[in-house]
């Protein structure tokens, strides 16, 4: 049965544009059929606690000879993995806030990437490789180039290396920019902009939730 | 009477280089004098809850009008902003996580960015500019320009925005590479440099110390 994991992270359970986005995704895909599973799991909802040792950054005959994470900790890092593992596409919403991803979302990712596990390392484990992840981004204002404010989405890049390079994952990116114009004066002329690519980005995941269902 | 606020977030107790280098930074300025008061705060040991509502990115004024953030979350808030802006220097133990900075420093960072409170936005308010903020930050392996790993890492250019740009803060980075030198053979040629990076970052955060505690 196809699955789908369906991750969502913003903190604005009101007004969220990638919570709406990645929603639509999850529509299409189930609509495909009633073999086509969804996982949900909401990571702003139901937060996972901040990895609680650094030993759990790896397996454990990579660890220190005295780490002693939490064995609960361990089970849950390892119903994550799992979790992960039996998803044939990965869908994230994943707001920038403060220029990288959500606490949230970062947790997550502590968890899930672990060298030698899911991540290549001492054995060429990557059992990801070759899965499609769909990340759904949404920026207060817009990082374009040759503005000033080039470079400064450290959110993206982070998922690229770990999702993209890291597990091995197909990584496609739909980003909505500029959700302040709606309410920021300064930022008025941009509503035009910022409509169209959200309606837009609503189309490119429908599409895409259609393909990847295929 | 001169105030540091030394905040710490690795998640390892036992080997972490950055709370060996934050403890010398302290130790260093608290010699300084009766007079000199460290506040500690340990991300890792009490972590703070990651960002319960998104409406806490903004002050009451700039909120939307439905905005009901949980009141002892907002106090909580104060407590950090105050706690921040009563420091006349600020340390912070940043280990590379991942490709950017540890979820539990993500939270911090959260709660203490708020435009028209500590950082310019519809007021010039921006009660931090020209306090000094000292970053200590390790990383597994380097990023050096040239090398395959360039630009990867996504904490410090954070820090650069939030703490420099965004508070206004006289940033200084102290980088330590190469923690995985010590234990993973691929990098064992390289524990001659780990070491004498960690050996002069010691040197550079007592110089720097004793200058700030003037």
């Amino acid at each position: 049965m196809p699955t789908l994991l369906h991750l969502d992270s913003s903190a604005d359970l009101r007004r969220s544009r990638t919570r709406e986005l990645t929603a639509r995704f999850a529509e299409v895909w189930q609509a495909a059929g009633p073999d086509h599973a969804v996982v949900r799991r909401d990571l702003h909802r139901d937060p996972l606690p901040h990895l609680p040792d650094a030993a759990l950054h790896w397996p454990p005959r990579l660890r220190p000879a005295d780490a002693a994470p939490p064995a609960d900790v361990e089970a849950l890092q390892q119903a994550l993995i799992d979790e992960l593992t039996a998803a044939d596409v990965l869908l994230v919403g994943a707001p920038l806030y403060n220029y990288t991803v959500p606490s949230t979302l970062k947790s997550w990712l502590d968890y899930v990437h672990v060298p030698g596990v899911t991540v290549p390392f001492d054995e060429p484990t990557q059992p990801m490789t070759g899965r499609p992840a769909v990340v759904v981004t949404s920026q207060g204002v817009a990082y374009d180039p040759g503005t000033p404010t080039e470079g400064q989405d450290h959110a993206v890049p982070v998922l690229q290396i770990l999702l993209g390079q890291a597990l091995g994952m197909e990584l496609t990116v739909v980003t909505v920019p500029l959700g302040l114009a709606a309410t920021v004066p300064a930022l008025a002329d941009q509503r035009e902009r910022a409509d169209s690519e959200f309606a837009a980005a609503h189309e490119t995941l429908a599409a895409l939730a259609t393909k990847l269902a295929g």
